[in-house]
């Protein structure tokens, strides 16, 4: 882990998600850690900050994060395109050595007791907001987030810079199969109406 | 009006969404039309496609999809950032002449009493599933796809074709204040571990 990480003040941490990134969920529960990427990830409140994400009733993350109702949402880079697609294709019930094999290197916060994986371009913890109705009717969770920290090569002063940063830093989008897109080109919806 | 559009399967609707593009909302009731914009919408559920999306209350296309039960999400594109951007920072309530003065044009599908928004690449039509407490709480609406259908000179097939279609077609991303990113590059999840 060398990673030049700053903390985003929680009134920002909407930012990390409003572009629509797919993340990956990692939580911790009685010495098991997992990490699975999901596309259907949002932002639900500016402040403070609440994030959706939807996590399939198969899933071993999900039973982590319904015990200890804690989970980290962290934004995977192009890098790690290959990884993310990994730990997106298999389940730790079948896969034990599921993260190994996937290549995630995972690492903490102080003050957190949550696995971090290194190398993603930005991370929230979360904490949960029950919602027995919607856990069980749509795999819906709510998360409230608690801190929120991004690498300052890419993200900085509460802005995105994937302009300059390096390409390998850039947001996946995932589609299906594995396919992704990277984010792109700023665009200005501000400029005068062409 | 003059776009090439064929309606997607439902089963592949998801994949319109899942990419995680800034949305146009639309919806309709007793002779008044509104369109929004919304950065937070987002995939729920493949067979039947469902999807999220977030609706402050002060917004008039909300009270619309209150009393009609019915709304269109639609993914505009980089051509549109300007108009996404206009519609997106005012409302009906204060600019009655909002649609007209964003350069909104409307269009109609066949079966539906809807308004759809021309120029887009994507259109859900969709049918409002009441969850109270969602939406007094949070905000959170959940709608069933109903029907879909792209504009085929990017996304036929099933497949977005971003690589190979004008990028003026390309999604937006929003983070912030009008600045948006557009969908990039295809990156493979699937190549080899390098």
């Amino acid at each position: 882990m060398n990673q030049p990480i700053a903390a985003v003040p929680l009134p920002k941490a909407y930012r990390l998600l409003n572009h629509g990134p797919t993340v990956l969920v990692s939580g911790r529960q009685g010495g098991t850690d997992n990490v699975m990427a999901a596309a259907w990830c949002c932002a639900l409140d500016f402040s403070p900050p609440k994030l959706t994400v939807v996590l399939d009733k198969a899933t071993k993350t999900r039973e982590l994060i319904e015990h200890s109702g804690m989970f980290v949402i962290q934004v995977p880079t192009v890098a790690q395109a290959w990884m993310t697609n990994e730990v997106g294709s298999h389940s730790l019930r079948e896969q034990p050595a599921k993260l190994a094999r996937s290549g995630v290197e995972l690492f903490a916060m102080e003050g957190f007791d949550l696995p971090f994986v290194a190398g993603c371009s930005a991370w929230l913890a979360c904490k949960l907001i029950p919602e027995p109705h919607n856990q069980q009717t749509y795999d819906l969770f709510i998360g409230e987030v608690t801190a929120a920290w991004a690498d300052t090569r890419v993200f900085s002063d509460g802005h995105w810079h994937f302009e300059t940063a390096d390409p390998a830093l850039r947001s996946l989008h995932h589609i299906a199969g594995g396919h992704f897109y990277a984010i792109g080109d700023a665009v200005s919806g501000t400029a005068a109406k062409v």
